[in-house]
């Protein structure tokens, strides 16, 4: 399915195989029928796996071609006749595994292009390819197996833990990187943060004094910018997930396995808790704290803090059942008005 | 007018000759009047051609030094006495066609710097030129008369047509773009979308899967993302002009010459019409589909589809008339409150 | 306090020289007491200066380790016995000061690294340094003590004055920009503006003919954009401070001293008067004059003019008090629905 001029594919795997790998369970098929890639139920062919992850796709799998599917147990008697099933009771989450088979993350090429500035006293690990154009400043240490792509730029003692991916054209600066992080192309790590005293002669700069530290398995999205903390440090806990365009101020930390949607705003010295879920183009406040698995709706406005566990939506934000309620009710009031 | 260090400029040109490039109506002069440059009502000088585009301009138009004015029949009579006029049904339109003959886009000079690492399997078509530091890798297709400016990335089989120009410090990768394609400076495209499987284990990564298709005439502004397809593509329409800081999310559809703002975040799965215009920062909720030619104001939030022209405002979007409904019935509403 | 792998500590100095330097008055303490950093009030130790800015820290005050604090004087009476004083009524303006002291910006090395690629008629001042991979373009002048980190594109006859940075992979055209000015990494300035002429026959770009022009001593922020002038200039006025993902329409003019949170939009030709504040998020539509010293709150959207001195909020914004109003009676309206 995927066009193998960008894609390399691995396999095929035995559907029995695929089952187990991701402790499913097999039926309707043989363990070793073929499986080749991974489709859509739309286009996919009789050696394609696909999945379903909820009712909506029940009328596309009776007319799917493909021969085999991953999806709910409870799913399982709207499966053509013949059809083999993997049932797994998080589809979605058997299906990232077994995509991740037929198409691995790319391994990093033992090499440093001859076009790369890697400063003498950097200390660069096994495994480790460093692209065209890409420089590596004094005293960083890159982790084995890394891949900087091109024209990315680490600064001077910056760390990156192992298998990190740095993305083109990004920089990094200030930096201690964890395990296993992603930082997608253009992404900006460690610049100073917006700091300075204000009076009538003018805005004068504060040294930004901080880090920017982030956890093993962290991705980092494209032209995303993260500031170094002004005296504390920036803290990206791990396993967070930080789409394109993002902006993140100096001091923040974020708990661990936090989502951050495309275009969100964090001010200064905000704190996020862990798993909380801030969608795209959210605002907030300098000083503002969300407790641990809150969710905030895309576009919000925090003034405030967010309670823990809260679901809060609007400009400024509210509960959500009281944002709809508003919604309605401003409504209701033009239909009433002459 | 415009500073020589920056701009070369054409030409001179006769005025009859101007008049005939734009199909307008010769009036006041003669063909041969010779005219070397366009400039503002403010600034212009005998020499000079100038534009006006609406009532609000008539005053300055019977102040300005210009020698010859481009401008709709029915302002004819409002130009200063002894001024050369074109006159165009369209005069925007006209004035875009003859700034372009004064000020056409710098040609390609046919040549790869020395410096830039362009692989041996690459196809770099005829007139090509390849700035500093550009990287352009595996397999990747350059058409004739592209301009790839300074440490730009083209990343492994990478399709350009004739006549793009990529901007500095831009990437590009898994994408297959068009003929007269302009990508700005810092420019994201193909990287992995924001998709992942998340449970209790945390965040896992679904492999994207998809390209980006970039039809003919697009131009794609500086520091904006537009993510691959996690198993369709995402695809953006000829014509399309997309501003700065834009986020183009996995599997977007837009339709042809739709224009896209500045900072708007578009999520994944939406697909927009034929000339659709959303306004600078709107954001659109993922699987949401805009209608051919609807036109969505600034900052709005988009939870719903949008009908085929329609025009709507505000978050969550409305109807434009009830958006500023609401906002008098609010606003009156205060007024009264003791 | 910072860590030595990123930042070059200078001292110790004398408390005196320090209270001297900005003004201060000292108490409690010998002139000659060893001051050898700066801190925060949680980790700071007898060595330690440190900055009480308001009320709220007073706690932490009295708890603190460090061994001298600067602070208005009316907050002396809060320290601990023992502790010596700078006293100054702009204690953050003064710790700012004493902060760039210990941490001053960092010295350029006169060197041009062998991997930049700088044109033969470019202009080059002395002491500048240029990092690997810089491109900087013909005829550009690169003023006296400037750093062009690694991989920047400075553009064809691009004017930097005196002591600038221009950040990693950032790029600069078009532009003419004066002493002190500090472009973040990944910042775009100088690209054309979003200006076409739209018609049955589809978008027809304008030539962007105009330039950009930045003040002494601004800054602006990663991967922010600022695009140059249509037919006047883009002006950015000395002393601006603009965070980081902004982006700056054509034609806009910013008065000096005014401050841009990130991830603003300034549509085309808005004007911006002389120390006006704009909160995060905000957008304004084009052609849209902001007064001196007015305050817009985050989020807000801007269709009309603000006065000077104003302070305004919401989308459509309005006056802030009028704004807060609104909130209320809608929660009100609500609260008395069944």
């Amino acid at each position: 399915m995927a066009d193998p001029r960008f894609f390399e594919r691995a396999g095929p795997f035995a559907l029995g195989a695929l089952a187990s790998a991701v402790g499913g369970e097999l039926r309707n098929a043989a363990p070793e029928q073929v499986i080749t890639d991974i489709g859509t139920l739309q286009t996919a062919g009789a050696g394609d796996l696909v999945f379903v992850n909820g009712k909506q796709y029940l009328e596309q799998l009776a007319d799917t071609q493909a021969g085999a599917c991953i999806l709910r147990p409870e799913f399982a008697e709207h499966a053509p006749a013949g059809m083999g099933l993997i049932l797994a009771a998080d589809a979605h989450h058997a299906f990232a595994v077994i995509a991740t088979l037929f198409y691995p993350d790319p391994t990093p090429e033992a090499r440093i292009h001859p076009s790369a500035v890697v400063d003498a006293t950097a200390e660069v690990g096994e495994g480790v390819q460093i692209d065209a154009g890409a420089v590596i400043g004094a005293g960083a240490r890159i982790g084995a197996g890394c891949i900087i792509e091109p024209n990315a730029v680490i600064g001077r003692s910056v760390v990156l833990g192992e298998r990190c991916r740095i993305g083109a054209g990004a920089s990094v600066s200030h930096a201690l990187i964890g395990r296993q992080v992603r930082i997608y192309p253009g992404c900006r790590i460690g610049q100073d943060g917006f700091g300075f005293a204000s009076g009538p002669g003018g805005h004068l700069r504060i040294p930004q004094l901080g880090r920017v530290i982030i956890g093993d398995d962290v991705e980092v999205g494209a032209n995303t910018t993260i500031d170094r903390g002004a005296a504390q440090d920036t803290v990206i806990g791990e396993g967070c997930r930080i789409d394109n365009l993002v902006q993140i101020g100096h001091n923040v930390t974020i708990g661990a396995g936090s989502v951050v949607v495309a275009q969100v705003g964090v001010s200064g010295s905000c704190h996020l808790g862990r798993g909380v879920v801030l969608g795209g183009q959210v605002g907030m406040a300098d000083h503002v704290t969300v407790g641990d698995r809150a969710q905030v709706a895309a576009q919000s406005g925090l003034m405030r803090d967010v309670p823990a566990g809260a679901v809060v939506m609007g400009s400024p934000a509210k509960p959500i059942k009281d944002y709809w309620r508003e919604v309605a009710a401003l409504k209701k009031l033009v239909s009433r008005a002459p």
